[in-house]
């Protein structure tokens, strides 16, 4: 990446751009209105989709909307409709997923936060404009037909954020 | 509490309830319909609260709805709405909070989420019907004027869950 990551723990005073420029004045990417509009989906890792099914529909009446597994993310999913959001649970399908090694390391819990947006590209070009480390540099085919980038949780404290575009 | 939590991890083949009755059975606690009617929030705990109302103001153009302190908590709370739903900032005010305990272990990330419930009473005596370890044997007031009570981590797949009436 041409534009040094910026971590807000490692360095709070860090309010420029990589040309200098003050960060509130550099924002602008395009957009106007809120970027985003809607918590598309809460993900979590779980080791078990079935058994994760069946609590989640035993305990809260929640049903499967959608499942699928996206074999490049190395991931299971299954789409439980809240409202106009989703709980997405989300297992590993082989040990080098980036789910497993996170389960792995962290146990079953909280993955990441998918916020809706009406345009991905020009949402992670706004991002990247404010100096944040991405892990997608150009969107790329999610689940169910999305459109999706992923922006690093070093970037903005410690959550992992999905952009996802219907 | 009367009744054994049950962790899924432990034991995947539980699935009757304290009398010996399947759980798809037992499971009634008196409720109709979708369970969880809206993602309220997610949490997000977080060192530094301005420093993280700064960078989602900077970043996504979100603004801060409501701002509490908590002291019964320990924690001052930010609240940045995306749709019907909430980004909730969460900083602990004091060093016994169980947010900087969170973030002393962890550090900063997702830290619950938040669903919201038309009858948090009766929600939470659903989740104990079933079982399920709770943090709140009865609903307590939450930040905005709300009802709430947590569920038990251990209980759901890692992940640490309230529920909101409003």
């Amino acid at each position: 990446m041409g534009v040094q990551a910026k971590n807000p723990f490692e360095n709070d005073d860090i309010r420029e751009d990589a040309d200098g420029q003050p960060l509130d004045e550099a924002y602008d990417g395009g957009l106007e209105g809120p970027i985003l509009t809607e918590i598309d989906h809460v993900a979590i890792a779980v080791t078990d989709l079935d058994a994760a099914i069946d609590d989640y529909r035993e305990t809260f009446g929640a049903t499967v909307d959608h499942r699928e597994t996206v074999e490049s993310d190395g991931v299971e999913e299954a789409l439980l409709k809240v409202a106009e959001s989703y709980i997405q649970l989300l297992a590993p399908t082989n040990d080098d997923s980036p789910v497993a090694k996170y389960l792995a390391k962290k146990g079953p819990g909280l993955h990441h936060i998918g916020y809706r947006v009406a345009d991905c590209a020009a949402a992670l070009e706004a991002v990247k404009a404010q100096g944040h480390r991405v892990i997608d540099e150009k969107p790329r085919p999610g689940s169910r037909g999305t459109t999706v980038a992923f922006i690093h949780p070093k970037s903005l404290h410690g959550v992992l954020i999905e952009l996802v575009q219907e």
